[in-house]
């Protein structure tokens, strides 16, 4: 099915991103998921929780674990989510004695979300180094360019001519803020989730917060008491993914009416018309105005899924999963488009 | 790649419709693309603009006609829509002589929302259909449930007892609305496109109005001036789906609370969770609350796309491909947990 | 106070729209409120549910009634809404003997909703007229300025010339489908709000319908069954309003561009600014855009309060509240500065 | 006018939050702007642009100066932005020869940004306190039911008990989080605006960066270059009062349910309903979930702003004087709402 672009064979090309979206595959959810729970399995033994050897059987057994979608599939429309079949199979893969030990206090919040924070987690430093290369290359046609000038215009209207440098200027420094957001959520690290049952790590009998802190640091991530029915900090990274895209709109939206009036940018290439011959349409320009918007209105979903009743919210953390992979692939498909964007720029000012 | 619930291998089976999801593959979207450069030859041969050997010739050539959709992948983002290598395959398959005249005075844009009118056609009498069922099952569930009563609870209180009726009612009585909006839609018919490259059909010599009309009965559409600037119509029919969901999600909401509290309904099934065994979710419930939330949001960004500049803008209209398909599969898939959500009905009421 | 700029004393005159805004006056609402108790009590009479005495009091009590605002303020706080307070001042200021029969069998919502309705019904006719005003101005633009044409643009590049006619046509077109939809509204009639309680009309001893057809009639409004928790009829309203801004946006965003590029269009005045006094920008075109946008956002919270949860959502119903008076008086400023943008156009295409 | 409830005479006192909406007082926002007035003609004098005696002019005209309102409004709906008129007046109000050095090098855009940023400053402590008061009155609630439980549900079922502690820890942790936000916000100071007619200090000779410095530190405001077209910041801002508001609404969406259910949960007071004298309504706590849900669609606004086009959009930049406003008052009633539902507890928990 290719309901969604970022998932459809053609439009993919345009407004996806096979890098970040392979981290949203079936794939990589999985194998995030079953990451979570090997490292689980880990930390359990190192509390005395679960036998040495169970944990390595069940390390084996992930690493040759193939699971049944099928299986997965009918248990998620009856289940709402996909980990209760997930952790069976892996359950009746390890087998006895030790599959009882899989999953052993552990919610299937603690898996989702854990497997989102690892992804995610591997989205960042592509987005850094992404911006990182916009940054230099702007400054770069800051310097190629430097002696020219665009007319500046507010409110649509011709207003005094400035530096070509002032204009990439407003395109660029938005980029180096959200290289110091990603930056600070890098050195704080995400967190891991895990909370149990109902956040309250019941099962572990006094230990839950030796097990997440060995958790955490197994995957990589913070150690942060379980955020179950807290959803903030994930808004505040959507915030800051519109953020990127809407600096990234800007910039696009900027270079598209440059084009259209003419006279001050030419761009290499350009889209082509059925039916008009002579078109060169700034198709990447336009796409980065259109990823922008998509994210203004996906961000507003994000922040209503913020009111997610008692210890779990079917209905709001289901939302996030309809949105948030969404905005993360929008997000890379802009960076994506504005180096191509960028690259294509052959002139830019005049003078 | 599985970015979006909708083309995911095991939350499609959660969140998704396999029904409706299918007018949007894109096979699905291809093959209504050619639908119209067919109807378009017909057309056009009617009104002497194309000899009919070329009709003939196209139409024989579109039925084993097989695109090839790395090529289409790669002018897609080139040129930010799928048609000109469409229509570029299309006349090299035709061949000499009648190549030429394939999307003859025709524009991307005539292609793809045409496209998208007849889907949504198809779409319609399933949302039609199901409608009407749900609106059966509930009148049912008020026979079965007759003389029994549910506390009718306001701004989170118990107020006074209703009949069990009358909690149904509110939620079937909105669906006999969307079924006559519906209804009207399909009685005004889903409006053709065909406006050329800037919506005056300058290439069709005056008789564009005449092709229009051709046009359109062949593809049992409604004829009508060209709409590619503007969007109103289509936001209706968002507004619409956005309904519909919204509608169900008050349902299925009001179930999820009458599932919280105990005592007053039985719900067949339910879902599992990983980990307490003695849980029975409501999942579905929650699900339609999920789905009308999601769509409400995604109506906002329909809105957005109203603002279409001049006579063609590649970013309002490329953000409608983002969102639109999304709430038709969302619709459906809310029909469909309806569906399910209140088969699962075994107890509703007391006394 | 003046948070929102249609409250504001030098924004409004920007952004609002002062007859309009004068629907969504305290006074407006709290008039409206009273004439609901004045119909109901009639109403009732004619059902022989209280003595004609009583509706006698009533109607003279409210014609020289002036509640005591900051008990209503107190007591909204606390209650979530007016209308308790407000029927009880009324009560005491009827006295006895008929002041017990004020309200008889309605809720607060009855008496909000129906209020609502009332001032809607009487802003859809001024919708109505300026749409007109507009459609005709453009048409007269059309002959004013035949033979000339303007350059079409699409995917932000210049296409073909068209007709100044097809430019303005895409402007007017879309406000003949809004008259339309308006007159539909008027024609079926805003429909009265009139349930009770828990919506079952309990205390009308199986009068109720009754009742309810003869309020109506009173009140001019369409006699329905009570919709307090089905809110769908709304939302389709709020869609026509973002359709109209929408529509208005268009058209503004078409014009800035023009303006921003020089040539085609020539406006008279334009706003000046503090730095540049060579500046004449085009404010009202802007501000349709702005508008058009604010409207889009405010759609998809509409959308968001249909999740409205058993008999009466406090939450739900409130959000709208918050959102819907901005989205009609929104909507009356879009037509306003349309009018004053259109009417500045002096010159507009080219040959 | 009365559109907007934060304005509104009665709904105010639900809705709205009197010490943050002084704010946004016409009069607040004219004194921000003339502070911003008076500070840059002292950083003027402090790089020898304009006289020492200018400046004292300038700063004893303020004091005593009272713009025509009228004017101002008349002048808004023209120019888009009140700065013009405003100047102007001041101007005449210093009259010669002094006048003309009133907002030397400036723009309107680098009045009402610093403007909104004195005034966010302002709000900025005040949520800090009151989130600070919440989370000190939650830790309290936990140790005075300390021992108590209450039943924890999940994907709305029951599912185990968890300890009072434990719901009220999902409810203020996240407040920590938002405090410290707000600290780093305060700690790195708000941005001062100041970039001239297109953002390039053209004006000052040389000298904007100085003069800027100068201006930021006399208003206490951080020194930082221009960001008339770079929204991001405060998109990271609205998100933080979309977060505040989120958390309070998952709490009040609790505490809702709760009172719902009955039996976990006694608060004092409630509100009333002119059909149901025995109602005692969790008014507040449906506030926050309104405000909650409000507050998230307006966000996505504030996101789509981000698409700021060239030196200046007034069409972006008016969006969020539509939305901003209201997002910050809707956060400072919810902070209110927060104190009076947690102050309304009883009893909570049960055992």
């Amino acid at each position: 099915m290719t309901v969604s672009p970022f998932d459809h064979p053609y439009l993919s090309g345009l407004l996806g991103d096979e890098e970040v979206a392979a981290l949203f595959s079936a794939a990589a959810e999985i194998e995030a998921m079953l990451a979570f729970e090997v490292a689980l399995a880990k930390a359990e033994v190192a509390e005395g929780i679960i036998p040495a050897a169970a944990a390595r059987a069940i390390e084996s057994t992930v690493r040759r674990f193939s699971p049944d979608i099928a299986s997965l599939r009918k248990a998620t429309a009856r289940d709402g989510v996909v980990v209760p079949d997930l952790v069976r199979q892996l359950r009746a893969a390890v087998g006895e004695p030790h599959g009882r030990h899989v999953h052993f206090g552990a919610t299937s919040q603690d898996v989702i979300d854990t497997g989102l924070m690892l992804r995610l987690a591997r989205a960042l430093p592509i987005f850094e180094d992404r911006l990182n290369g916009l940054i230099g290359y702007l400054v770069g046609l800051s310097v190629r360019f430097d002696g020219r000038q665009v007319m500046g215009h507010t409110r649509m209207q011709p207003a005094i001519p400035i530096a070509v440098a002032d204009r990439l200027r407003s395109w660029w420094v938005p980029l180096e803020r959200h290289v110091e957001r990603l930056q600070d959520l890098t050195l704080e690290g995400l967190p891991v989730q895990f909370g149990g049952a109902a956040g309250t790590l019941e099962k572990l009998a006094g230990k839950g917060r030796e097990v997440r802190a060995t958790l955490a640091a197994e995957l990589d991530l913070a150690d942060t008491p379980q955020w179950q029915s807290q959803r903030g900090d994930l808004l505040e990274l959507a915030g800051l993914l519109a953020a990127i895209t809407g600096s990234l709109g800007k910039a696009g939206g900027d270079i598209a009416l440059m084009a259209d009036r003419g006279g001050e940018i030419a761009l290499a290439g350009g889209g082509g018309s059925s039916a008009m011959p002579h078109k060169q349409n700034p198709v990447a320009a336009e796409m980065l105005v259109t990823l922008a918007r998509f994210n203004a209105v996906q961000l507003g979903g994000m922040a209503q899924a913020m009111v997610h009743e008692q210890e779990r919210s079917g209905a709001a953390w289901t939302l996030e999963w309809m949105i948030l992979p969404q905005m993360v692939v929008a997000c890379g498909a802009s960076l994506r488009l504005a180096d191509e964007l960028f690259s294509s720029i052959e002139e830019f000012g005049t003078g």
